[in-house]
């Protein structure tokens, strides 16, 4: 069912110092930051040959990393985003399992413009899952 | 710098569960446990399109993963592989900058049978980095 992995995204309390470390520290190909104010985030995309790194910093009082970064306040990985074909086919088969699915149980549109959702962590090995559609 | 996203290593409890959530309920394609006596883990591959998925499971009483699991009783991520081209070139510049490299500061040969460093969570966004020679 899971195809590519799409990204995965590290939390950072300071997005400017994040794209020191990956763009001067690492040597790799860092974005331009794009705030997203309906998600609460400013996202920076670190291009690596195979797959992207997404740092993500808090935006706004209501940020959804906000938590996060209190309980990680150097930052840490904050969710894997595994790529499907079908995301509402995607969707059933967990749910028949019993496995639970977050929000409203169903995809939304996300934060690049593709339908996602988000997977519990406790049935996904301590690790929140974005499943997206590819 | 960095490369290729080798893999990301999700530390688990138990690794027959793991396997289930993975091949099963994600459909993904699994590898067979193989025992790393002397890293004190067993492994499993999960193989996607571009990257894979190393699940870690303890092994043995002095497991390099057991305090990580008595932090994350479910799981989490342990730690991203990035590929280098000379590792102890990336070592050097690493170092000349200020970053701190675990062990003895010098490759070793890792798991997979390649020379691999460990990077301090401190000094990269909270996450522990392994960097691989390609």
């Amino acid at each position: 069912m899971i195809g590519r992995l799409n990204h995965v995204a590290i939390a950072v309390p300071n997005l400017e110092a994040a794209v020191q470390v990956y763009r001067d520290r690492l040597g790799a190909v860092v974005s331009a930051p794009v705030d997203l104010p309906e998600h609460g985030v400013t996202t920076v995309f670190v291009t690596l040959p195979n797959t992207k790194i997404e740092l993500l910093g808090a935006l706004g009082a209501d940020s959804p990393i906000a938590k996060f970064l209190e309980r990680n306040p150097e930052g840490g990985i904050h969710h894997i985003c595994y790529e499907v074909e079908d995301i509402d086919a995607a969707i059933a088969r967990l749910a028949a399992e019993g496995a639970r699915i977050l929000g409203e149980g169903r995809a939304k549109i996300g934060a690049h413009g593709k339908p996602v959702v988000f997977l519990h962590p406790k049935d996904f090995l301590g690790t929140l899952i974005e499943l997206e559609q590819a």
